[in-house]
């Protein structure tokens, strides 16, 4: 069965995985700053055929993925009806997708085709039918639910993620989004597997009970 | 100067220092289990002579403690008025403090004087006050902020806190009470020096700005 996975989501020591007012100059929100440094440090160490612990972590990330679920506040900034279509994510003409790549929102717009592969669909249907079509696209391979924060509440809250892995930057932010938030009992189904630190986060990984 | 410290703050990767529901049978409530395994192996580790990452913490936090402060929630599992003041706390005729305790209740009774050095005093002063009772008891010698996470809430949201030690378990609790909760802007007072994973936990240490 393919798998739903999410990666690389970098939370502060007090459990904030994006900062408070998000906008385009500070797309994670007041406060983010660098805490995504280590993933970029891990992939210009891959880069550079270097390994590490966070390099595993980030390798994995990339490994038998063929379709991706986000949120529309990872896609862009703004919030409510779209006031240009002409945004197509933060990530340049040739994202790095590579696949078809669905787009939790209540304002839907037509699908958007990328450079390499990437496809933007618009969808305000529920996660299991968003899944199942991502599944549909993934042919085989596994999902990946990129975020945000509220976007991977949904999924854990329906039970629907098979495995989760977080990383805790040694920073505080004080306000914004709790990644572990909102989730009901649904967070009764999943247990902690591994927590492995390395100089620059510590790693926890979470699959299903 | 003394220091205001706290040490050995256990919590989930989900956030949480106790589950909910706390009692006699259960005092850091349902689900916490055996989250505070890694403290007891330090301290086993300790008496065996052995060290490790775990054991440098559990080691640091009795180093020059002069004085101890906790909330009423740490010291008993009742709520509201004493019952029956024959409670003196989990820790039987000899607790491991062996130096004045200050215990934050509205509930006042006599101090009670234990075997081993351990007073065990009862106010309901504002925090500033204790701490300054608590530092003249230390004659010299810093102050231990032991818990539980609504009092050292308090102390961090007044920037009393000089400096924390908390250690993340590979568990998940879901519900209970957050450590990193109800801080206001005193969290801003703070930043992470560093996190640092061991086999059984991940530290983190915050001090202030």
């Amino acid at each position: 069965m393919p798998k739903l996975r999410v990666h690389n989501i970098t939370v502060s020591v007090d459990g904030y995985a994006a900062g408070p007012r998000q906008s385009l100059e500070q797309p994670l929100g007041e406060g983010f700053g660098d805490m995504h440094e280590w993933m970029f440090a891990a992939m210009r160490d891959l880069a550079d055929g270097k390994g590490g612990v966070d390099a595993e972590y980030v390798e994995r990330s990339k490994d038998n993925i063929g379709a991706t679920i986000m949120g529309r506040n990872m896609f862009g900034p703004w919030r409510g009806p779209w006031e240009d279509e002409s945004w197509t994510g933060w990530w340049g003409s040739n994202p790095p997708f590579h696949n078809d790549v669905f787009v939790h929102t209540h304002h839907l717009r037509p699908s958007v085709v990328m450079e390499g592969g990437t496809t933007f669909h618009f969808t305000d249907e529920p996660v299991e039918t968003v899944l199942a079509r991502a599944v549909e696209a993934a042919a085989g391979q596994d999902v990946q639910l990129s975020g945000g924060a509220s976007t991977v509440q949904q999924y854990l809250r329906a039970g629907l993620v098979d495995e989760m892995h977080i990383a805790v930057v040694p920073q505080l932010l004080g306000r914004g989004e709790r990644l572990f938030d909102d989730l009901g009992d649904g967070i009764d189904g999943y247990r902690v597997v591994d927590l492995v630190g390395s100089p620059t986060a510590a790693h926890a990984r979470l699959v299903r009970r």
